[in-house]
């Protein structure tokens, strides 16, 4: 009993740990664009995508098992902070600086979750297997939906072109549903010819 | 695949609608106590502890059934809004309110997928099968938490007792099992003991 009260308040110290991830602020608005999403509701939001997009993509993933990892694969960035995707700089040592940030926030954990929990995030990050390349996808929709929901304000902001989105989202026009991806597209050309996005 | 295009574009609507959970506040402030949590915040932490706190339930519920019940169960408050738990009389039409908003935010998916997230949260607001009071614990215990890290800040804006927070915890003290009774009792204890919560 007294090592799962151990454990128990290991438990609790990362979950008030993990609030942190409020605070931790994304590049990408909320609809409306009145101030910039943070970690914990992207993560929410791309859970909520998983289940409502799942059959979509006709058991080619466990969808269960994707949302796990969406709702932890963000709280690497707790001591990492949010590493803009377009960023070439800053995506050089992004990995490494992860790895310790998630080091240190799942060892918070008893061993067992903590290990489990450190293995979703790397396959997530691998984006190999059948359930993280499900799960990249909806990570990777979901600003592309948001930003032309907000007449593309943060890719103006940043000076972003149609073939760097296109090269982000990759992996969705490649092994997305037909319909996942025509709306893709389209929302893309869209974007060009409102000049949300640059044409190059 | 008209039909599969048109299913597609109507679960995208309910992803964009459903941003504005983003901006449903609750009563209880973020770990640091510098802004009130929203409805998406809430439910991405709630959904990780579930993962998270799982195992000292020992089979007791199936974890990622309760997890989807729990990243939709604050869906129905897009159009109707945050209620405090400790306001009698805003609970008093709480369920019509819900049930109208149910109605409405679901009823933008594709038939199966509305008539799934319908059944998940009734389940949910009914707190009878074993997914929904871990799920209910998940969303009970949360607040505990957090009051208690901002030094009862909400409780104590809103004048709340210690009876009231062990009525709203009930089911996590009868049905959670030995070292979360013990977290909360002893939660409780020092909360009045350090003055966060009235003692009577």
């Amino acid at each position: 009993m007294e090592n799962k009260t151990n454990d128990f308040n290991k438990v609790m110290d990362f979950i008030i740990q993990i609030d942190g991830l409020k605070r931790v602020f994304r590049q990408t608005k909320i609809v409306g664009g009145e101030r910039f999403e943070n970690d914990a509701e992207h993560s929410w939001h791309i859970s909520v995508m998983a289940y409502a997009l799942g059959e979509f993509f006709d058991g080619a993933a466990d969808v269960s098992r994707a949302v796990k990892m969406l709702l932890i694969h963000d709280v690497v960035e707790l001591y990492a902070g949010d590493t803009y995707c377009y960023n070439i700089e800053a995506n050089k040592d992004k990995y490494e600086r992860e790895l310790a940030s998630a080091k240190k926030v799942f060892g918070l954990l008893p061993k067992d979750i903590a290990e489990e929990f450190m293995s979703l995030w790397l396959e997530f990050d691998e984006e190999e297997t059948p359930d993280a390349i499900f799960a990249s996808i909806m990570d990777k929709i979901q600003p592309l939906i948001l930003n032309y929901q907000n007449k593309g304000e943060s890719w103006l902001l940043n000076g972003i072109s149609k073939s760097q989105v296109l090269g982000r989202i990759g992996v969705a026009l490649e092994k997305g549903p037909e319909p996942l991806r025509d709306y893709i597209t389209e929302i893309i050309e869209k974007s060009v010819q409102k000049g949300y996005l640059a044409d190059k």
